[in-house]
């Protein structure tokens, strides 16, 4: 398989250098194609702005999606953008690796997703009618395509178990792992977490590696967490909200999830 | 009182430059000092890194952490990172105000918090004993501080209800709220949020002004969002669990508030 990792942490010789290393190293020996985007070493531009339209009617104001739409559909994207959405296109599962800062991704990386995800490419795609909204949430650019988290955080297991203070990894990631890489398509496996990254021993990352190299070996096979497909029934069409009969015993983010294949599926860190 | 204004919008000639205005006309009319960080016109850096740190030593590996940490403690930080640290000093409220992209802020946002928000400024600091676990959650730097997001979104308020397919708003901002805001210490208001902004009609525009001068109004006087001190007997320590008889009702994020007063504290949206 093709696989393209989106790696942003600002030093090779860190824990995450090392994971990135041992990522490409054992997918590469089990014969797939691996492409990386190191976003530090790219030093990839993170703010979004009106550089990003070169061609753009000056005329007008500035609008982030109107532009980008303009752009994409004309070819006129900066090169660095078109770039990375061929490896999109090109990749059949895609990583990607940072560390937790502030309980989200790093400003480089989201400054990929901000100016990577074009209109007409991540979003402001399909038909809008009484049976279907867009094509998103389930389906788009990337349906058939697969992306897995691996995230390394400082804080211990407990401050982000269900009852800990930081609230459950699995809800902190939900804006990533349902909003941004679920919406344009994907099937999402349960992440990779590492936590007291910041003191890990031998033993402990050994096991890492271990746990890293099985959820690799098992990237295309494995069950994606089940999240609702909006356009098959789950929801009323156009408001969008779970229809009543479902999500019974849920609330927050755990209403998205089918049903049946709920427990499980979660975060195994 | 003194107010910081953390603005996130790259075109002034958009829905949140007109908010912008008006939240800086309002306070000063009220005789309230303010400042505002437009991090677009100040072509603010987002990307933390090695550069960071001018007088690192460069023969241990890089840290995000330990450099950070070294450069606070001897006054070392790059010149944009500390004017922005003495800002939040002279701040009685600070005010965020961003598009939401991808279900969060904009990535040169994200990259304030990364670079201003140092190792013993904003995190690292204070004692971890069997009764306290560090000044967070309730305390730290900008305890007796103010903070409120200042939010537009193009999505309807439908989508993200509490059953709405995008995750609940309150649920999507508690990373910010709670992770970035709570954490240091500061007391944080309910979101003004701003829904269907791509088609603002000017009756909505007008309702939308009167709200948010409501909130600017109120921004000292208002409850904040009732979340739990983290050092005040609600968790066990070390572990930062909340303790078993405490949140039996409750699932997922909605757990970290106190109980008495939860119901209407959130977002009035």
């Amino acid at each position: 398989m093709n696989v393209l990792l989106i790696y942003a942490h600002p030093e090779p010789q860190s824990l995450n250098g090392s994971l990135r290393d041992f990522i490409v190293a054992h997918l590469r020996g089990a014969g797939h194609s691996v492409q990386v985007s190191d976003l530090y070493a790219m030093r990839w531009k993170s703010a979004l702005d009106a550089d990003d339209f070169p061609q753009r009617d000056t005329g007008r104001r500035f609008s982030p999606s109107a532009d980008s739409k303009q752009a994409f559909t004309t070819g006129t994207q900066t090169p660095d953008v078109a770039a990375e959405q061929d490896k999109l296109r090109w990749a059949d599962l895609v990583i990607f690796q940072f560390p937790l800062w502030w309980f989200t991704m790093p400003a480089i990386l989201k400054g990929w997703f901000d100016r990577v995800y074009a209109y007409g490419f991540a979003y402001g795609r399909g038909e809008h009618s009484e049976a279907r909204w867009g094509e998103r949430y389930g389906e788009g650019a990337f349906q058939g395509k697969r992306a897995m988290l691996v995230v390394s955080t400082g804080g211990w297991a407990d401050h982000y178990a269900e009852r800990g203070i930081n609230g459950p990894i699995d809800d902190l990631l939900f804006p990533i792992q349902h909003g941004v890489l679920f919406y344009p398509g994907f099937e999402v496996l349960p992440p990779v977490v590492s936590f007291k990254s910041g003191s890990m021993t031998p033993q402990r990352h050994a096991e890492l590696l271990e746990r890293l190299g099985a959820r690799l070996d098992g990237a295309m096979t494995d069950a994606p967490i089940p999240y609702r497909r909006q356009n098959y029934g789950d929801y009323e069409i156009p408001a969008l909200t779970l229809k009543p009969e479902l999500g019974a015993q849920r609330r927050g983010f755990a209403l998205h999830l089918e049903e049946a294949q709920a427990a499980g599926a979660q975060a195994q860190s």
